[in-house]
C-alpha cells in the first residue's frame, strides 16, 4: 500500500531552530539538580502541580494581544480550538488557582519544574524550549512569605554548588511611593520600563529618557540617583533608610523590608542579599519586593533567578483575591552559565557506577547474577552485551564514564571470585569476593 | 494603554478537552514513582535523554499520512514550518539516534519518561496529554538485551507496589515463521492485525476475519488454534515447543526463547511469565519477543505495558542498522488504574512530615528556626504563615495530609521545649525538646 520508492527515502534527522537534544551526560546532570531542588522545596512543605502544555489561546494570553503574542507558539486545533503551547508557568498557576480555590488550602506553596516555549530569537543560553522552576506562595502577604522564598533561593543556590552570585532586591512600592512623592506616578508603567534596561542601556541614556518621559531634568536626576547606590558596599539598611527618605519618609514597605531584614539575619543569611535600588522588574504585576541574581563570573549573562510580590496573581480568572510571593529560577539558562564557567558543579555524568564486562559469553547468566547481587547494595552496575574483544568494552566504559570495570572468567567463575578495576586509574584487585568488590567500589 | 472594561472582563478559567491539572495529592505520588522508576533504570547503567516537545512534521510522520496523521497536533509556526507535537517517545528516539550515533556508545540503554500527545477522543484512563515511560536497548540483538527488558519491568512492577499483573509474552518472528509455514506469509499484515483485535472482538469474529482474508477455513482454523493456549495452566516451554512445532519445527527463535526463558530462571522471575501466543502487536515493526502486561483485576483496563524486539529502528532517518527491544509502561493509565483499584500503593500525598503552628506571632522568627532544625534531620517540615485560629490551622495540616503538628507559646520558647500533636491519633506530647520531637516523627 505504501509507494516503495518513498519508503526507502531517508529523511535527514534534524530538530527546529532554538531546540535541542540533550544527550545523557548533560541529562544526567539536570535531572540530578531538579532531584534535589524538588526534595529541596518539599522539605519547606511545597506541593508540585501539573498543568497541560497546551491551553486555550485566550486563557494564557488573557487581555490578549501585545508583545506576547508573536513569540508564543499558537495554533487552531483538529477541533477549531485556538490553543497555545504555555509561555511560562505563571499564567497557568494563576488559571489553576481560579479553578481549583475551592480543593486548595491557603497559604498553597507549590513548586513547577517543567518546560516552556517562546518564539524568540536563539541566543546564547536561550531556546525557544526551556526550563522553568518556580517556586511560589500564595493567600498571604507578610514579611515571613517574603523572607521564606529569599531563603530558599538561597538555599537552593548552595545546593546546587554555586556560590558565587549575588541577590539583588529591592522594594517595587517603596519605588512607586517614591514616584508618588514626586509627582509622576502617573508616568510609573514608561518610567519601570525605562530603569529596567539600566543594565543594558547605561545610565546616561536612562537619564535622557527620563527626562523625556517626566519632561524634567530634576525629577529625572532625582530617579537616576535613586536607582544607584552611592557605593557598592553600603549596607543594606543603610540603603533602604536612605531610600525611605528620599520618597518622603516612607513608612509600610520600609517597616517590610526591615522584618524581612530581620527573619534573614535570623537565619545569619543577611550578607548573601544586597539592596539594589535599580532593580525594579519590568513587569507591572509586581507590587512588593522584587529580586533578580547574577552570576558574579557572568555579570552580562542577566538574571538567572528572579521574582517578588504582587497582589493579585489569578484577577483574570476569579474576583477572590490571591496575593503571593514567588521565585523562578532559569534552569536551562544556569545550565548554559556552569557550562561555560567549567564549573565542577557539573561532575561527570556517568551512566554507572561499576561495568561486568564479558570475558566469557557462555558466563553471561553469572554476569547478570553478579550484577543483581551488586545492584542490592545501591550501586548502579551496568553489564556489557555483545562478544566483543576487551579493548571496544574499555572504550564502551570510557564513553559512559564508568570509573570501575569488573570481570571474571572461567577460574575466577569456579573460585567464586573476581578482579575490579579502577578505570582511571588502572589500580586491579585481583581474586577478590564480589563483596569486597562492592566495598572497593562504594569506598571510592 | 488597556481598554478598562475590557480589563476587568473575567476569564472563564478552564482547560482542554482530554487535558487535566494534576492537583498536588495525585502529582506528588506520580513524582514520587517517577522517581522510583529513574533511580531503578539507571541501576541498570540506562541513561536519560531529552529530545523537543515539538518537531517537524516529516521528521515524526515519517513516510507520513495515515491514521496517525489525524492524531497528531500539528500546525505552521510563525516560521512558516510544518512542525507537531510528538505522539510517542519512540520516533524522537530513532531520530535522536540518527543524529547522535557517532556521540554515543553501543550498546546504548535509554530511558525516557515524559509527556506525547494525541488528538484521539478521551475515554476512561486515556488523555489527549499523557505520560510515557520507555526504556530501550539498542544496537545489540541477542537473548540478554531481550530478558535485561524483561527483567526491568519485572522488578519496576516490583518497585511501584503492584503485585497483581500478567506478563504475556510472545514472539513475532515465531509467528510469521508459522504463518510462511502455512504459506499465507503475504496476508500477514492483515492477519496480524485481526489478531491483536482478539480480546476486544473474541475468537469467533477473529475465525471468520481470518477466513476472509486467507479464503480458506483451514488455515484459519490452524491459526486461531496457533493464538489459542490450550490451557491456562500450560507451562511456558510447553507452549513454546507445542507452537514450534505447528510452525514446522522451527529452530532459531524457538532457541532465542529458551534462552530467554533460561536467564528469567536463573534470576528466579520466570514464574511471573506467561507465554501468551495471541499476542502479536498489531505495530509491524517488531520482529522478535513481543509483550503485553495486563493487570488480573481490571483485565478490561488493556494493557498497561507493552514492547517487543524491532530489528531496524532508525531506519528512516540512515542507513545504519540499529537493532533495538524496548518496553513502555503508560504511566497515566497505570495512575488510573491505581486510582481506580484503591491501591495502597497511593498513599496519602502529604505536603509535609511536619508542621510548625502559629500560636503567638511575636515568636515566627523562633518558628522559623524551628522548622530549619528539623529539616535538616531530613524530614519535610512546613511552617503556618498567616495570624489564624488554632482551628483553621489545623485545617490546614488536614487538607495537606500533614501527620504531626508543632506548638510552641511564650513558656515554653522560655523554656526551650515545644509540644509535638500526633494530628490522626490526637496524641500529644507536652514540653519535650525539638530533638526528642524529631525522634518521635521520625520514628512512626
Amino acid at each position: 500500500m505504501i509507494d516503495e520508492t518513498q519508503d526507502k527515502r531517508i529523511i535527514e534527522p534534524k530538530v527546529l531552530k532554538g531546540f535541542r537534544d540533550t544527550l545523557p551526560a548533560m541529562e544526567i546532570q539536570k535531572k540530578a539538580i531538579i532531584n534535589k531542588l524538588e526534595t529541596h522545596f518539599s522539605s519547606y512543605g511545597f506541593v508540585p502541580i501539573d498543568t497541560p502544555v497546551l491551553e486555550y489561546t485566550e486563557v494564557l494570553l488573557g487581555k490578549g494581544g501585545g508583545e506576547t503574542d508573536k513569540q508564543i507558539f499558537h495554533f487552531k486545533d483538529n477541533g477549531e480550538r485556538e490553543v497555545a503551547l504555555r509561555f511560562d508557568l505563571t499564567v497557568p498557576f494563576a488559571r489553576f488557582l481560579a479553578m481549583h480555590q475551592n480543593e486548595l488550602a491557603l497559604p498553597f506553596k507549590r513548586f513547577h519544574i517543567d518546560k516552556v516555549w517562546r518564539g524568540e530569537n536563539p541566543q546564547k543560553g536561550r531556546f525557544r524550549e526551556f526550563t522553568q522552576c518556580d517556586f511560589d506562595i500564595v493567600g498571604v502577604d507578610n514579611a515571613q512569605a517574603d523572607y521564606e522564598i529569599l531563603a530558599m533561593m538561597d538555599s537552593s543556590f548552595a545546593l546546587m554548588g554555586i556560590s558565587d552570585y549575588r541577590f539583588c532586591v529591592a522594594h517595587r512600592g517603596l519605588f512607586n511611593a517614591f514616584l508618588s512623592y514626586l509627582e509622576v506616578e502617573n508616568k510609573s508603567v514608561d518610567i519601570l520600563r525605562t530603569v529596567d534596561k539600566l543594565r543594558k542601556i547605561g545610565t546616561d541614556e536612562v537619564k535622557s529618557l527620563l527626562q523625556e518621559i517626566t519632561s524634567s531634568e530634576e525629577k529625572a536626576d532625582k530617579i537616576v540617583s535613586f536607582i544607584t547606590k552611592i557605593d557598592e558596599n553600603e549596607p543594606f539598611l543603610d540603603t533602604l533608610h536612605r531610600l525611605s527618605r528620599l520618597a518622603g519618609d516612607e513608612q509600610e514597605h520600609t517597616q517590610r523590608m526591615e522584618q524581612i531584614y530581620q527573619y534573614l539575619s535570623d537565619a545569619k543569611i543577611q550578607d548573601h542579599f544586597t539592596y539594589d535600588p535599580s532593580i525594579t522588574r519590568g513587569l507591572d504585576y509586581y507590587t512588593g519586593i522584587v529580586y533578580e541574581t547574577f552570576l558574579t563570573e557572568l555579570p552580562n549573562f542577566g538574571s538567572v533567578c528572579s521574582g517578588g510580590r504582587y497582589n493579585d496573581l489569578a484577577s483574570l480568572y476569579t474576583k477572590e483575591k490571591l496575593p503571593g510571593v514567588g521565585s523562578s529560577i532559569g534552569l536551562d539558562r544556569l545550565l548554559a552559565a556552569l557550562e561555560e564557567l567549567k564549573s565542577p558543579v557539573l561532575k561527570s555524568g556517568s551512566s554507572a557506577d561499576v561495568i561486568v564486562f564479558c570475558l566469557d559469553p557462555t558466563l553471561r547468566g553469572w554476569y547478570d547474577s553478579l550484577a543483581r547481587t551488586i545492584r542490592t547494595s545501591g550501586l548502579r552496575c551496568d553489564v556489557y552485551m555483545l562478544d566483543k574483544k576487551m579493548g571496544i568494552q574499555f572504550k564502551y566504559a570510557e564513553m559512559n564514564h564508568i570509573p570501575f570495570g569488573l570481570t571474571c572468567g572461567s577460574e575466577e567463575f569456579a573460585a567464586n571470585s573476581v578482579t575490579l578495576k579502577n578505570l582511571l586509574t588502572r589500580e586491579t584487585h585481583r581474586n577478590i569476593s564480589i563483596e569486597d568488590a562492592i566495598s572497593l567500589i562504594q569506598r571510592k
